[in-house]
């Protein structure tokens, strides 16, 4: 049994976290934080853990903390989140850290998107992104892990392969996402009340969103990327549309695909003429891909979807977790 | 005091088209029908009408109906509503079709998106496409005026000026198209049930939809159109990409749509950086559009919305009514 | 056409009076004010009013905004509104009170509830409760109306006929009430965030809501009252149980509530055997209500609805204030 | 391992079953059944099932089935359910039956409530009502399990301990329930529609439902049972409403409460003060309960939640199965 702390456990992603966390075999929970509620237990703040998670909030302290825990998971706001894998780091703790702070190569691109000066850029070269379909060798051997956003997991698997096989024209890939309200955490703002959401849609940050430069850099192309505010809970649709810079069919394409993810446990191809719906990874660590051409046959149309807080956020974490430990990949995601 | 028939008024337009012309101070409804509810009070099957309209709903019988009728509003399926807009122009009564069949200028087209033979195609040259904002004039004097599907009237809205002006390179448009559930119509089919649509999203007919050659045709240029199912009851919001094929700013590409809908009373440009929201235009006439460039400036993002059951069916069709018999355009509907 | 301002307009019931006021053809807004958001244009926070309400919020001044207003409402928090009540009243403008301060009859009851002073009992006297359906004579003299609550309104009217027929033993009533998240109105907490109501349904203030007394107060008689929070925009639904003090029929039953609703506009008594249901009266004044018993026959089982922004709240304050200026009651309300 | 079966498992209930009896690490699912369905795989019907259960529907046919099948749930409809039931018994597999057909010990009520002769009333003696909170030594040995109805389930784990206290005047019971729409199955009927029961609430079988006798069975008392469609996808609150036959205080009444689910894993009592909501218990099979007095302290609130496809379908089941086949009881379920 090996013991891991929750850094940040009121928010979505860190009660998410907690879920899974609660069914997997092999690991134990030594600590959730919170600086606001530390005292209360667990489950006021997240009440379906009553009776199941009995465990108080405490305080964020590295050092009493690195005590008892192998391994960290940090669900932090941006701009803070590093300096505590720092400090985790340092006393020989494994990090997975869930926010922004490790995730884009150039510290230039993290400043210009976040606004902010980067507390620890020598840490962007420690930390292996945390995709499992593209760096699980690297994934196995990491002390820092970042995870992913939930709009560049859905994006980047949904978009990767037709671009692996160069068949997606240059500058053409427009990304047109859809995530549900929990994507935005459990931020107290007028545009995420019930009577704002609800019945509502629309689309936000049109003029550029943070999620960009992650997709971007891992895409290795330019792309437009619109996303938009869902009135659901969980998950997220992207629908990818790209030139094709060669004839190829729908047949070629979905066997492009599927080929692509033969053997991922995680991500599935639907049959060829499919196109996935939220609802079929709510609650899971899957993503669920449909792929076709539009009538004119000139333009790929790629459908993806996780569940934010799931293979975009929680269930991904614990995945990386499952390769950084050594267990089996799957374990608590099935 | 002017009489109007609306046929087929048990389904979401029909009814919405009730409320509408209850609140129009220069019409009367002579006569709602519905073939399987006949003898019914409308208000057994739209309930908020209780006591606010007194109505049976009877057979559909051109020759009873037109003699206090003037005009008729048709709200039936494709392949349907042609044969009945027959009837009632031989009648001397004029129409208004809310259905699919007098849309398409092409018969061809026709045949092919509808998978039928046209039941009347004379009629294609006497229809009138009821877009407003575009063809005021000849709707003014049309006897038979063909309104436009509700993905249709967003997309056209929201995409034209740019196209206008010559802006859109051929061949990049892409509009992602998202609707409320009762533009699907009170169809009592699996995918519509609450269950399957509440805290879900997807995306449908990915490989052709049939408000694809509607749109084309009015727009003058071949695009890529992937509708998707919201979970709420009403509106529709269409985020149209387009790339650039010339350099403009936002500021231009902004001053571009204002002049281009200045004067018009239900079409509003939102000011520069603001992009629309579902709830702006629920209950309304109204479309709300907003402009703007991706961050790398080459992409015109433009977002419009709309009630499908509003702009997009019952209150365009009132619009056109209003036209057609000489009331001002806006009567009712503000 | 006369003058009247809307004091507080920027929550949800003061953008559904401004709605309301807008399709009144006799009345002119003349101001609409807010502390927090002077200067800025109505449609900024009302957004679907852009271009059909042209108008900056003030400050509330009662000197310069008496001098062009006839009446005011006052759509501001308890505690707060009853010395605005009379600034206004001392400045000869009348003044329709959408807050708590004004209803009760007894300082003592509001002071135990709402845990505050009242600053004015002596307005307690001269404000006459604002239930056209009970007390319309009044009304129509008045200088000072208090609206009545949301609850109350449902619970009252859906309670009343059986209260004052003498069939409802004392002590038996129960009345389960279920509003929908506007009812709280636009206040940001975590309780109604999207992600906490969405998807979810509670019971709150079991042991004590502050819309009970008003509720005993009008029916003169104990009852035990139980607010839940429904995933909904707008209505309520107040199911109403009372054990019978004599033996009567459904029929018996039926026949006198539609006899004492017989001739109101707004309060329509379903057909026997028929239950109503929220979207009926969404977006409407009206209050619809369905009577039964239950299988064993000894308690009445009574099911009313309204929309908490429209009856409950907005819409009802419009009828008072035709009551008051003199306009036919239902102007702009159907 | 042991195997057991799903006969009728492309509705809601049956798909939860499969999605709890993949967890479960003691058995493995040998058949899914459907008539209209058969020949397709489980993920047509279940999509979140793809690539987790590679199973493919067959008919029901007890010769094959009982071969490999130490088990069978019945998830059938009602007058349908019993017939089978006895033809798995007599080929010596355990049965549980999710229908109403075997819950109610007396013949005559159940073929008054449910319109219909019962085809197997000898059935009625053997089989065990599924409710482990009261009856779990006879579960163990049972061959034939009666599944309770999600409605009944709720309310009765709520009214029961104050009941069995003898503290609930006769005839003062009211149980006001609301229920997500999935409750009602995947029936495809005008009700169930998105754009019917979203934004939407409403009592319904206000003049009888069929669970009432089966709650009545349970608590030894008659109650007033009335019913609402909840706008969610799962989960049911049952507000509890009794008048005391003695005065007792909030505390005595929850210490009471606390007392009689001691030790009980699947119900919480909360703490003194708190009460539950659904989105605690949805995907779970736990009850919770939060109980009161209302402020005149002469009724007692008692308010339950449960989901009405965990604990009030599914998860039970397997709760029962856990029991009949001998494994520790929560197993697949915490």
């Amino acid at each position: 049994m090996k013991n891991v702390s929750v850094i940040g456990a009121t928010g979505y992603t860190g009660g998410e976290l907690l879920r899974y966390l609660l069914r997997h075999p092999g690991v134990r929970v030594s600590h959730a934080t919170s600086e606001r509620s530390a005292g209360q237990k667990v489950s006021v703040l997240h009440t379906d853990l009553a009776g199941r998670l009995d465990l108080t909030l405490v305080k964020n302290d590295p050092d009493k903390i690195s005590k008892d825990s192998g391994l960290v998971f940090l669900c932090l706001p941006h701009a803070e989140s590093a300096a505590w894998a720092k400090k985790y780091l340092d006393r020989g703790v494994k990090v997975i850290d869930l926010s922004a702070d490790l995730r884009l190569a150039s510290v230039k691109s993290y400043e210009k998107w976040y606004k902010t000066t980067h507390p620890h850029p020598e840490l962007l070269k420690k930390a292996v992104y945390g995709l499992p379909e593209l760096y699980r060798a690297k994934i196995k051997g990491a002390k820092l892990v970042a995870n992913p956003g939930c709009y560049s997991t859905t994006s980047i698997l949904t978009a990767l392969p037709l671009v692996k096989k160069g068949w997606a024209r240059k500058g053409s890939i427009v990304i047109d996402a859809k995530s549900g309200v929990s994507g935005a955490g459990r931020k107290i703002e007028s545009r995420y009340l019930f009577c704002e959401a609800h019945e509502n849609f629309l689309a936000y940050a049109v003029t550029g969103h943070r999620h960009l430069p992650e997709i971007e850099q891992e895409l290795g192309q330019s792309v437009t990327f619109v996303p938009h505010l869902l009135p659901v809970n969980r998950g997220i649709l992207a629908t990818v549309y790209a030139k094709l810079s060669k004839k190829i069919s729908a047949k070629e394409l979905h066997a492009a695909y599927a080929e692509f993810y033969k053997g991922e446990a995680f991500v599935k191809v639907l049959d060829e003429g499919k196109f996935p719906e939220l609802k079929s990874v709510q609650h899971t660590n899957y993503c669920h891909i449909g792929v076709g051409l539009d009538p004119k046959g000139d333009t790929a149309v790629l459908v993806g979807v996780t569940d934010n807080l799931g293979k975009g956020a929680a269930g991904q974490a614990l995945q990386n977790m499952n390769l950084v430990l050594g267990f089996k990949e799957g374990t608590g995601l099935e």
